[in-house]
């Protein structure tokens, strides 16, 4: 089945890798930005954007696979100044912010956020929001504060990562919940679960693969899985559609 | 036959890629510095560096093999300024300088091969010179033409990616000469002729795998095909411990 991982690192897989990702069906995937240590200085992470955007996207198609870029400010990769990161996260033409989100709850990660929050509201940019995998409730029920708080569209918003613990707030809230499926994630099993529960209409599949070992095709085998429990178009919903749909892609 | 591949590019390459390397034999690495897209900022190449001393270095240790990182400005890759990346290249702890030379022979190349030279030269510290694939006799030339007048000590110089075409000139003048074995560069028939014709004294072995397509065995397969037909001693020189005098690892 045609399957669209809707969050990879796609830098942290070499060009074989994605080839492999494409042959086993993954046509698409969002890649989103992250720098593996805090750096030093914003302009690092501009460069970063241009660089998912240009040469990933490149690789991309010598894989067989398009890869859109989504750009922002990882609560784990804050530079000591980002106003010009805003910026250009304004200018520069990608899909959506991601990842953003919180992971310590900070006050300094909850200002990035908010920050980044209130200008995809304003451009009308789709969000891959980060949920972090410590404390995962109460930090989920912060985001969800924060985004009411500001009033951000819920048709704007992937909360990311949910767990069987957080799907239900987040997706009773009108949010899309992003179903991560990994041996430190959700397990595909889960993944039947929660869609028995609560239908296809408001999730997306990805991998989260990487910079670390991980499961690159987790996407597809867990679509493969559902496909022979359930009906195929629901299926390729949260394989496929309701991504393309949430990130405004026509393939 | 434990390997050491001097010139590699790790990011490029997944972490499965480098344990699977890792479990071939090749225990070390010189991962050089490379930008894919040409930086806007200069700042990008110096949280770069930090992150190949402080990632790649973690990611090779998890894979099984010592990555050591060389900094540098590589002609593809010049920002619009570069006097911050010299003064962190001076003060960061690096193993060598690289990959830095010239593609094009530009004015601007020039300028900047120059300058890194003069302060390796400065510091003591060793270079792992790129040489190009189109015009490589010609850009070679220009390259001996800069090391000579500057004075730039033979034992600090690795003119990398050598043809079965320029080899000689370059040993001839007491430099080491890189074997890089890849299908578009040296293949291990030609590693043969050349230790025939040349020994084994001045040259070291690497792949140049990373962010394209490309063999990240290919300096433990040479290395096999050079044990059946010479001295086992011989084939360490080229595959370990050349390398590792040059730059002053003890491993």
């Amino acid at each position: 089945m045609k399957c669209f991982d809707t969050h990879i690192h796609s830098e942290g897989r070499s060009i074989e890798d994605l080839t492999a990702m494409s042959n086993e069906g993954i046509k698409a995937a969002i890649t989103c930005a992250f720098y593996p240590i805090k750096p030093m200085y914003q302009e690092t992470l501009i460069d970063l954007f241009r660089k998912l955007i240009d040469f990933e996207s490149y690789r991309g198609k010598k894989a067989g696979m398009e890869i859109y870029a989504a750009v922002g400010i990882h609560p784990r990769c804050i530079p000591p100044s980002y106003n010009k990161v805003l910026d250009a996260m304004e200018s520069i033409d990608s899909v959506a912010f991601g990842e953003i989100g919180l992971e310590e709850v900070t006050k300094e990660e909850v200002e990035v956020f908010e920050g980044q929050l209130k200008l995809a509201k304003k451009i009308d940019k789709p969000c891959i929001i980060h949920t972090p995998r410590k404390n995962k409730l109460d930090v989920t029920m912060k985001i969800l504060e924060i985004l009411e708080k500001i009033g951000f569209p819920e048709s704007l918003a992937i909360v990311d990562h949910v767990s069987v613990e957080t799907v239900e707030i987040v997706v009773k809230r009108g949010y899309i919940a992003g179903l991560t499926v990994q041996p430190e994630k959700l397990k595909s099993d889960e993944v039947v679960l929660i869609v028995e529960n609560y239908g296809f209409e408001n999730f997306v599949l990805n991998s989260d693969t990487g910079f670390s070992e991980s499961d690159m095709f987790a996407v597809v085998k867990t679509a493969d899985i559902l496909a022979k429990k359930f009906n195929k178009k629901d299926v390729e919903k949260i394989a496929w559609s309701n991504g393309m749909k949430f990130f405004g892609i026509n393939l």
